[in-house]
């Protein structure tokens, strides 16, 4: 289980680098600022989990997780400023990535003693927050809390359901590999069938 | 007075989640866009106090407020969508929830033997953190910063109320509640005979 | 080096008080809303680095530096009301705090036994994160986001500078006073001479 979230949780850090850094070109930053948002939206979430849990933050301690976004953010910032990147392209690994640090940091909630329903929240604000920093730091109003496709949503349902997985029994290496799938596939209908949730303003009747 | 601050403390953070999910309300938020922006409210504030002192983060260590804090908010959603709520109707609620964190927050402090103004600045924080996250999240200006009817200057003004009390010889749990009056009553006043600071831009003489 | 530390701490604390409090003018903010974001600018770089580090919070555990930026941003605010500042007069003083915070940061994450990387980029944190805490809360991009001329990234080579140089065995407090004068020095002539790094959404060639 250790090693699966270790390199889950790399590859989650590599895609929020990239959607970081992606979405920094709409606001005219330069290179180090465009670094400087991708890494803060690839641990961000991770790093505000483990201030409230007291634990050593994870990329002071283990200093591979810093590389991995500083050296996903430079080969991105390049590539985008070669190529054209239609903007849809990066709303799978966005999802990949709410999915895995869901996951991983409901389980590292979990593993600290933290009750149930506080560590499903700690697995949402693994998944959104790095997002949250990226439009409050690009200035916009976070995606995330807009009505919009299943999002939040997706990853407290993907939390709640390892948890309750594990409740009954299940291995947690398995658990994990079908709260992730929950978490995605949730999203990814969610995006195809404009899935929402009810919001404000509306007339509840037409 | 451990007591009265652990139901001072749940009553405040109610009251917070209930003007969070409100505000959320002007920027078509959805149901789990509203809720966690008033859990940020309702929890925010005590947050950041509890790591700059680092102590166990409250609502981790105990699941009741945030229970209370998503209870809430989930009524206040249901309620607001069927009902017109005037603005003003929950001006008062906020500036009771002012004056319960900002003495919460200040005693919790003092027991944690912070220095005296940093103790006061964290019962500032305690007050005021909530309302800017909120803000913040929901992209405007806090309205805190903004020069108004005092708001921060009340939560001041009260914790340093609470430790000159205290330091007088007052006993705790009367000068808590004797200071939760002074913030109440100084921002009902501020907002009834619209009592402002100097503000910045402003000729002195007219 | 300690003593070096704290009095190079302390001035650099006043100097981000007043860049904070000179800035909020241009918000109609009030006196508490100035003094406000004057300390969270004097203060926000050095609490982010604390907490990641875990240490204790450096205005917490010692008064001096809070009442340091109040008093700063009080003067600074009845000075601002009674005369007319160029705006590019605290160009200057911020990019000495800007010296100041990053060497003073890089030095505490390298006692702290910080991994190099991690350090420096403590460093750049305790360096600029005030003013992105002045730039969120006056609700706009901060700037050091922005291009523009090099800010984050003259901070970053100062840090690494100071970790090179003690690596090479040049003794900590000439190392210290050679890294802040690189981060100043940079940071002038990247303002005199428009120095700026790759943005994106530019052609590369004309």
């Amino acid at each position: 289980m250790d090693a699966l979230l270790y390199w889950v949780g790399l590859a989650a850090v590599a895609v929020n680098a990239l959607t970081g850094v992606l979405d920094s070109g709409r606001k005219q930053m330069d290179l180090i600022g465009a670094l400087l948002v991708g890494v803060a939206t690839a641990l961000g979430g991770g790093t505000i989990r483990d201030l409230l849990l007291d634990r050593n933050v994870f990329w002071v301690a283990d200093q591979a997780y810093l590389i991995t976004a500083l050296g996903t953010g430079l080969i991105t910032f390049f590539i985008a400023r070669a190529l054209t990147v239609p903007p849809k392209l990066f709303l799978i690994p966005d999802a990949i990535g709410l999915a895995l640090f869901t996951i991983v940091g409901t389980q590292v909630a979990l593993q600290w003693h933290t009750p149930w329903l506080a560590a499903s929240l700690m697995g949402v604000i693994t998944g959104v927050v790095g997002g949250v920093l990226r439009d409050i730091l690009c200035n916009d109003v976070p995606l995330v809390f807009l009505q919009g496709e299943l999002y939040a949503t997706a990853a407290w349902v993907g939390a709640l359901s390892l948890i309750g997985l594990q409740e009954i029994g299940v291995p947690p290496v398995s658990a994990a590999w079908a709260a992730m799938a929950i978490v995605l596939v949730l999203r990814l209908l969610a995006m195809r069938f404009h899935i929402t949730l009810p919001a404000f303003g509306q007339p509840k009747a037409p």
